[in-house]
């Protein structure tokens, strides 16, 4: 429900009360970043990454929902869930540390052990991230090394942040990070964040590699409940391939050094750093889906008009998360029975015939199906639509008032290339 | 249950009490079949055939989930429900008849129409069923025009049962048929079969196109009954793509020509009439699997010790429908993460080191990851077992004893090749 209203009323806020800056994870007052190539599997590029506030952190996560956690995860929700408080972050791109037992655990220990000793924090105020291949043991001296040599390189410029955002990519072709400025109590308020695909990604309740920083001053339990309320309409509402990883964490530090009034109540104050996060989170999180593994476009599907937000979603997302609707996106083919097909077996009953279908790029919308039935619409009119590297689907299902997007991209042989032998 | 039953006592009850034979669809006393090359939408190759039983038929079906049901599925629906009789089928391939409003419905009526004169039947003798393109209209005067062709062609021969169906495949590379004949009461009873996939396959309580022909004399209550529980073990435990389609249609017609006992109670007779249907949809599901839209190989995923046979085929069908496993199975590339991962997500709770896990190809079986981490197996021995056309992936879930097997395949450039551009 917040998040319709924050949707509908997003194009307002975010121009005139939320300022997009540059500086990603370093947007904030107090927070540094920095890379390193500890050459731990990729060679010729980074593959560390450290964040770290100069003060003490309120924290929120949330984590992946499967049975098989990585060890970075266990130790994260550990901190999140019993702590709420933390200063810094390692993560590591090229292995996953996932299956890999108590072993695993050793090695995560060590790592913010590590981090910490050089920090001169307690080890349980580090968090630690890992992503890549499942099942390999992490080289636990490098991860150590790494972690003090991180920490001789932290700097709060942009460029720092960036060259993080950088170091934790796998797949990705590119890097991922936004920040926003806004006023609570008439004070700046900073938040700046990134996140990682690119394989791997149906999040569920949860997310992938993603690292919020914010300068405001919040209660741990605000803090939580800002994120979770906003996870499910963005970083949940996105799918490349249907595999939710084992290591999927969605992490939020704030410092307070933005000096506004505390939010510990929720209000106005709590609802604007709300839409902050969400900005954040929703940017990531399209960027995450654009940017997926082979892909060529951003498949975006709205759909109107649904009973229910939870029907609304499930809709949505299965439009975007159908093969064969990605593969027609892919070859630019107007096969649209595909999409309906989606919506019809999701398990969200509706009326077939009631159901409108447009296919939408820029400002050229076309109504493909209506009243059970195909429309009679160009075919070269809605290929050069389906041309385009953002394409919407819009679904209105003409039973109520609600509404969801998800965010998705197309199957194409460089999906099937990457994912045939990673790990080479 | 019974499946496991069935399952485990296979391979000694269709040895030695069963006996595959020739003649598909035909191979039952009284069946004709028929094909025709109507033009409809492929070139060059037949694309119509019609099965035909001397006398009429006790019936039994199961259709998809979707929402968007085709105009064939419709008709069908209507005819096992609230008749419970028929006599022919008439199938055409190239366009779906699905979500082609009031339309579609009259050309399905039309062409059921156009059998049953020639035939001398009721319109309602005749079942239908349409697979291809969603959202485009058949021409209906060369449905007629078939439907009249079909009906001089029939003939009670191997060759026949062979062509039908050869005619109802769409992007399939082969046909797929099978024939069984035991005994029931000191009678010799015929059972045979044809499907065809190989897209958009990801059945739900229902099948794609499946017609099996027997001349056991059955109740039409208990041939429900044993097509119902047949098919949660066979056709719905098979996935090429996760997409349930709209035309999923499994039927099975009865002449009681073989003038067995009739088989009116549950019984030795029903279980080995039942047995019969296991093995007929068994090998059809396995052949739909095997020859998914540019499959290189089948992938079994076996789960033993699970607690309960509903957590069993969620888990086994969670690993086969993981984008992420079918591309590495492509690359004969060991990334058993993979596997893990999606049972990790399959939603059912279990314990991640209890858990073993073995590939598996012929004799020669692997065992990868036990106790929480990976073994210290030989990657050029995983990658010998990954290259064959038959991988199994064996999960040991040390919970309980239920079991389940799901059938699936690689993902391939070819899948995306396929269906970037499948209406042209």
């Amino acid at each position: 429900m917040i998040a319709s209203a924050i949707a509908n009323a997003n194009k307002n806020v975010s121009e005139e009360i939320m300022k997009e800056i540059k500086g990603g994870v370093c947007a904030a007052e107090g927070f540094q970043a920095a890379s390193y190539a500890a050459g731990i599997k990729y060679q010729g590029r980074t593959d560390m990454a450290m964040l770290y506030s100069e003060r003490p952190c309120t924290v929120a996560g949330t984590f992946t929902t499967n049975i098989f956690k990585a060890a970075p995860v266990v130790w994260d929700r550990d901190i999140v869930y019993n702590r709420g408080r933390a200063q810094a972050v390692v993560v590591n791109s090229g292995i996953a540390n996932a299956c890999t037992g108590e072993e695993g655990m050793e090695c995560a220990r060590r790592t913010a052990h590590a981090a910490a000793k050089v920090l001169g924090l307690e080890t349980e105020d580090v968090f630690l991230g890992s992503t890549g291949v499942i099942g390999m043991q992490l080289p636990v001296e490098k991860l150590e090394a790494g972690a003090r040599a991180l920490a001789e390189r932290l700097r709060g410029d942009a460029e720092a942040a960036n060259e993080a955002a950088r170091a934790i990519m796998t797949t990705d072709t590119h890097e991922k990070e936004i920040a926003y400025e806004f006023e609570i109590g008439g004070v700046t308020v900073h938040i700046g964040g990134m996140s990682k695909g690119s394989g791997m990604i149906h999040p569920n309740m949860c997310t992938m590699l993603g690292y919020i920083m914010t300068d405001a001053a919040i209660s741990q339990e605000l803090l939580q409940k800002a994120l979770s309320d906003v996870v499910v309409d963005t970083f949940n509402m996105i799918s490349v391939d249907g595999d939710t990883s084992t290591n999927d964490t969605l992490l939020i530090m704030a410092n307070g050094m933005a000096g506004n009034p505390v939010i510990d109540k929720e209000g106005a104050d709590y609802d604007l750093f709300r839409d902050a996060v969400y900005e954040v989170c929703l940017h990531l999180a399209k960027e995450m889906a654009a940017d997926g593994e082979g892909a060529t476009k951003l498949v975006e599907c709205i759909v109107r008009g649904a009973d229910t937000k939870e029907n609304a979603r499930i809709l949505a997302k299965s439009v975007i998360c159908s093969s064969l609707t990605k593969a027609a996106m892919y070859g630019c083919d107007a096969n649209w029975g595909r999409e309906l097909c989606a919506l019809g077996y999701s398990g969200v009953t509706f009326d077939p015939n009631k159901v409108d279908m447009y296919f939408k790029a820029g400002d050229h919308e076309l109504l493909i199906f209506t009243g059970g039935m195909g429309t009679g619409y160009s075919e070269d009119e809605a290929a050069e639509i389906l041309s385009n590297d953002h394409v919407e689907v819009i679904a209105d299902m003409h039973m109520g008032e609600a509404g969801a997007v998800a965010y998705g991209c197309d199957l194409t042989y460089d999906y099937v290339k990457i994912n045939a032998d990673y790990r080479s």
